[in-house]
């Protein structure tokens, strides 16, 4: 046994998350697409029989109210919330990441231009690295807002900003090379400028701390399919800072935001807190079955997800160092603790052949084109000795 | 047995869509609100789990590509197109309809606006009868395009339509009184207008031929929770006409309506055909039980559909007519058969306390505020014993 692989099962048995492990149906795959789609949680196949079979099925219309279908965005975005630093009533959970940055920049840029003086904010900053979805739904808020849109790098975001700035879309982890931005730091800078910050969490809710609250973020969004397991294509989850959510002006006023949804009343008054931040009739199987996968939280300190996050990374970039021949890949994550997530991205000659080969021997990763292999670390399931076989498998692939 | 529940029982045995309410799982409970939520279909629950413990837990990412979840919006939108009377290519699937509401209002005013001489379209017109959210929705588009908005009743549209109107939003059927708009008419003098005709077909998919092909209507939005009994919150759809698709302009452009999603490009370039309506990553497990639910329309032709719905609601009316004391309901649905829907609604005093004593005797319909009483009749599920029940029901009730 090579000391690589003594020392995962040493670490694996040292793990203090090591049982989480057993909350998620896993099999002899190394499965580290997590940052993609979470594996699923025990229990959620069940759950989902008893909604389907007798909330949907026996008790039909009456579940709104009897299962507790009508309160479920704002109920289950109370339970995400500890896990990304908001105090509960903040979030809500319901539609797809794009469409919740479309409401957070339309709101943010609103806000930010209440009180405007002579000159009115007229630029939203988006960075530039973002998830290309980001960037088109910014691009739409722009256009209806009559502003202009500027790409800017994140780290390039502080001297870009100005009067004119109302709004700043930024990653809290960048999607492709897993790189973690200065929260706290950016969002202080966006607010000296007077202009409202917008975070997309997506890859960093539930694979490290956020908080929210403390760096007093104005906005954020977040997907509930990757760290979150919440199951494909699971409800995004919105973060109003509470003290703003009576500026939250949406561009989405649906029915379920109103302060009297069956009062069925011509004119739009949006309710108070989180659930300003609802549009229309939620999709209640998606959601429900989310709500069962945060089973798995249980007990779980996002602290030790993160320290075990960042000794996976350590580890899995220690044994690709050892095992994969001299030159083949190049780590485009950064090294430093305080500026990586939860993944490890690989440059590689011919990723998307490579990355075949690797899911036909048994490591799940993904490829991003043109030339990027991308390994998502989930500390709640994944072990180091997941971590020693997907690097001796690469180096076993890359050597031909 | 009475006249009519004898009427009833013969009724039911010459139903030639008696065979069908086999593929719902019911119980003894007369369920008149399908119209709200539809009944659960035979195998859906058995779907389900396939979808999450197979299709999710075992083949985890691979579901995108091997389990056709990525092409799923498209392909199931093509299994509505015929209900309501669309060639395959032009109905997506996913998002709410509140989201869906707003993408094709927006749409249409940007195409309403295209080649615009010296006056600009600057009007909205909105079904002043609508569900409230179309109305909240229609708002916040108006705004966001500089236009403003008209509520106005269907049968006035015709004398509002101007130069000025850029787009009009209606419902097929309402969702109150359960009437039948004609929507034939109506596009035809929306055209005439210059203008472009948005649909809510919320209440007259799956209960009536819509035939949009064939009338050249322009968007149509719909539900399929309601007649097409997709399951609590189930995804709508979105038709945008073929010859219109290259002119459909999204205010949501999110990655998944990308002419290469998996590109990641920086700009923006949406994808031809009815795909461009889509958003961000599909709610799959709603999406997927929409597809198990959707298998009751097998070899089912909606004219019979809608020839049994008439049926059931005169029949019911009739009933009402002969159980109930004199004075205690009014109808409000039109009683010509070409401006009913599939629903039928009673003013009522003291509607609410009525609908939870009915509810409590096993007739399940809804209330709305403040005294209407709604009886939905789904036609693939609803028996005449349904509706010689409810009738005797209600007037045990009101008999006090």
């Amino acid at each position: 046994m090579s000391e690589l692989l003594s020392r995962a099962t040493e670490l694996d048995a040292a793990d203090p998350l090591a049982a989480t492990r057993s909350r998620f149906v896993l099999d002899d795959v190394t499965y580290l697409d997590g940052n993609s789609l979470g594996a699923l949680p025990v229990g959620v196949a069940e759950r989902m029989q008893d909604v389907v079979r007798r909330q949907w099925g026996e008790l039909r219309i009456r579940s709104w109210e009897e299962s507790g279908w009508w309160d479920a965005p704002e109920r289950i975005g109370d339970r995400i919330a500890p896990l990304v630093g908001a105090a509960p009533g903040q979030v809500v959970v319901g539609d797809s990441t794009s469409v919740n940055v479309f409401k957070a920049l339309v709101a943010a840029v609103r806000i930010a231009r209440e009180g405007d003086g002579p000159v009115e904010r007229d630029e939203i900053l988006v960075d530039a690295t973002t998830f290309p979805t980001d960037g088109y739904l910014a691009g739409s808020a722009a256009r209806m807002t009559d502003c202009s849109l500027r790409p800017v790098r994140p780290e390039d975001v502080p001297a870009a900003l100005g009067p004119r700035t109302a709004a700043v879309l930024l990653n809290h982890v960048d999607y492709r090379a897993g790189r973690l931005h200065d929260l706290p730091g950016l969002t202080a800078a966006v607010h000296a400028a007077g202009a409202v910050a917008v975070w997309d969490l997506c890859h960093s809710a539930g694979a490290l701390p956020v908080d929210l609250d403390e760096h007093g973020v104005d906005l954020a969004v977040g997907c509930t399919y990757k760290y979150l397991n919440g199951g494909p294509g699971a409800p995004a989850f919105l973060y109003v800072r509470r003290d703003l959510q009576e500026r939250f002006d949406t561009p989405l006023p649906g029915w379920n935001s109103h302060t009297d949804p069956f009062g069925m009343r011509p004119d739009y008054a949006p309710g108070e807190g989180a659930v300003r931040g609802r549009v229309g009739t939620p999709e209640m199987l998606s959601l429900l079955a989310l709500d069962a996968a945060l089973d798995v939280w249980e007990g779980v300190d996002v602290a030790a997800v993160r320290r075990k996050s960042l000794e996976l990374t350590d580890f899995f970039l220690e044994c690709v160092a050892a095992y994969v021949p001299e030159g083949s890949v190049e780590c485009v994550t950064p090294l430093a603790h305080g500026e990586r997530g939860s993944q490890v991205s690989l440059r590689c000659e011919g990723a998307g052949e490579v990355m075949r080969e690797l899911i036909a021997r048994g490591v799940v990763g993904d490829h991003r084109r043109p030339d990027i292999l991308r390994f998502g670390f989930t500390p709640l399931y994944v072990t180091f000795s997941d971590a020693e076989r997907a690097a001796r498998v690469l180096a076993e692939i890359l050597r031909g």
